[in-house]
């Protein structure tokens, strides 16, 4: 297939018809069409936008540029919840079995981390046996009975964008928001949802650098959802710093476990908030509840009773982990503590993340294998008192050599105030 | 290599660094990155282009990005003559042997042709037995021995523009002006030029569609060629009926060959005026002679003494042709006449070049193969007084189905006005 035509109207700042977006699908699913071509394009569409129109229709051809699930078997309502990712993020980890709890059915396609963001596939790899390559059958029969199931992204779900993703982080076309709208978007369609909850996070340890940003993200994934039929309901939520306790893979998923389970303890209690505002945001919009406060009061239930707990064991015992849970520990342990007094007045998102790759628990290039069981525990969040020895963050190393340099890292990381410090605002829904 | 910064460089609207367009020509030259991250830096230069000092910056990574020629052995001054390009333009045929004639020595690389502009290359292969894959060192040879030799553009000078151009074409790239100039600088560098002398063209049968384009493009030429160390001059010319009597190759060929021989019947004047113009420009520009009317003196001369037509022979005999030279026919030939009275209005040379491509007489793919017999001779051009019963055009076909349509194409192409029509001018200098 020769784009050329196509490639001229996206230089010229003209208007694509449907057609020739579906055929950019097309040859992007079936490689028809050369790299380049695809390339040249994605250039002139990072330059010269996407309309709202032009995306929702890419956003169609590319949910159709492979096979659609078909939730049929499952009750509705079909709720998807997705984040934009970052630093510490296991809202997922927590959201998935609050909502199964609560009476919602879900199936849920997740990518793999690359970079300064974590993926929720990648902490669930670091559960000893559990699989995530689920067919079809095998999600909507898991989530028929427990009613969640989880997978890797397939490459048979909108392959369109599978090949337009990975030439767009080769060619410095990642951040045109219409083509992330269209890819986020057509991987949700395809994988059957009608309505998708969002946790847009904006911050240094997030792909949108500011709110304004995310806003802009969170109102065209709203507005181009419509036009394709998706009810896209948002969060905004700050990633200036970690989210919670935990950043690493195996340690996200025990705090998971600990939050559903009830704790609170320190940097726990936004995690928990968090995933109670974002599963109260799926409960209502899918009509499952009327309002909001009735939707929280369900979460709060579920979490207390051990039911969303529960599901989470279900679930994993589901994908193939082993029960009683057991999770790879990192052999070199040591706390980083106070060496003054004072408020804490920033914990780096961005430099966490780093040190985490330097651990090498996560992927600086694609082919990357992660250490699930290196990583942080903070003991402390932004706002925080401490005393000269207080213990600030633990350090999970895979070796002592790992130490010192992790060590360096987060002394930059967290920054103190002699003077009080208020708490950030952790999320907000004015976009 | 991985081109991402350089890419995102241009994306911004940054300014690349000379060591940037170095990295990049040797990455194109050697293949050593992706050809989609060339293609998606070519789309972003296209939108975001390049300033003066980066297009030279290319043009000088591009021209060292293979071999130099180098021409030490011949006498100075090395001039070069390049047009780019238009319907029944044989200009080079005639001034080379002028040039050789008035004492000039060069080595000339040339293109071959595709869609409606016609390539030098193509029209000598018209030739039996006529080479153009000499060697560097043949070609210095020979124009020791004659004063010119040619080639066609050879893998082995500016590779980076080999690529570059390749891809260019097949993302919708081509129309950029700092690509276009790096494009032809690159090559005549590479091939050892001090002087060259640009016919630079414009109108429907030129690549330039109007004289600002074609002005912008004969400015950055001179400027960019400035900083590069190479001496350029320009003469713009018309293009929007064909240049002289013939089209197609062959008849291109003869055509140039009773031009030198003296003739200056109907359009060919045209031909030679051009020729004569461009001649008397490289001629002063190199130092050859002092002002324009001893040029012009000298290459009327060459003309009428004869040795101009030698040369063109010596030149065809020294690659490969047999004298007395013998020239491909085509088997159909018709005369189409006027049906009316009138001025010649308008000969559209976009027209007449497609009908070329229609009798099979040039490219509309890179591996479409050529008949080098058929094409078109005009017996009228713009201004031209008719009588109802005049020659027009001769038409010059493989097969007689070929007739009617070329016929048909052709009357759309001329159009006759009842009142006088005044012949345009055919070149101007002022850029």
């Amino acid at each position: 297939m020769d784009l050329r035509p196509i490639i001229a109207v996206r230089r010229d700042r003209g208007i694509h018809s449907a057609e020739d977006l579906t055929q950019l699908a097309v040859a992007a699913a079936t490689g028809s069409a050369p790299d380049y071509q695809l390339a040249a394009w994605l250039m002139a569409a990072f330059l010269n936008p996407l309309t709202e129109r032009e995306t929702a229709d890419l956003t169609l051809a590319m949910a159709n540029s492979g096979q659609r699930l078909d939730l049929a078997p499952l009750p509705k309502p079909w709720v998807d919840k997705h984040s934009t990712g970052g630093v510490g993020d296991k809202t997922t980890l927590v959201v998935l079995p609050i909502l199964a709890a609560c009476g919602l059915s879900m199936v849920k396609m997740s990518g793999r981390g690359l970079g300064k963001t974590g993926g929720t596939i990648d902490k669930l790899h670091a559960i000893p046996g559990f699989r995530t390559d689920l067919s079809p059958t095998e999600l909507l029969s898991q989530a028929q009975k427990i009613g969640l199931a989880i997978a890797g992204q397939s490459p048979d779900l909108a392959p369109a964008d599978g090949t337009l993703y990975a030439l767009r982080d080769v060619t410095e076309t990642t951040g045109s928001l219409p083509l992330i709208v269209s890819s986020i978007l057509s991987k949700k369609l395809a994988a059957g949802a009608e309505t998708v909850v969002l946790d847009v996070k904006w911050g240094r340890g997030a792909f949108m650098a500011t709110r304004e940003d995310a806003r802009a993200l969170a109102r065209s994934l709203r507005d181009v959802g419509q036009r394709c039929g998706l009810r896209v309901e948002a969060i905004l939520s700050s990633m200036d710093e970690p989210l919670g306790a935990a950043v690493g893979n195996a340690l996200e998923v025990t705090e998971a476990l600990d939050v559903l389970g009830g704790s609170t303890d320190g940097p726990r209690e936004r995690a928990l908030a968090l995933a109670t505002e974002v599963a109260a945001l799926a409960l209502v919009a899918s009509g499952k509840f009327g309002t909001e406060p009735e939707a929280r009061d369900a979460v709060a239930h579920a979490i207390t009773s051990g039911q969303a707990h529960d599901r989470a064991m279900a679930w994993f015992a589901a994908q193939g982990a082993e029960l009683p849970l057991l999770l790879p520990i990192a052999p070199t342990r040591t706390t980083l503590r106070a060496d003054q007094a004072g408020w804490i007045r920033d914990f780096d998102a961005e430099i966490v993340a780093d040190a985490l790759l330097d651990l090498g628990g996560g992927r600086r290039t694609k082919s990357d294998a992660i250490d699930p069981r290196v990583g942080f525990v903070r003991a402390v969040s932004v706002g925080d008192r401490v005393a000269v020895g207080d213990p600030l963050v633990e350090i999970h190393a895979a070796t002592e050599a790992q130490i010192a340099p992790a060590e360096a890292s987060l002394r930059r990381a967290i920054k103190l105030s002699p003077e009080p410090v208020s708490r950030p605002p952790l999320w907000d829904r004015s976009f």
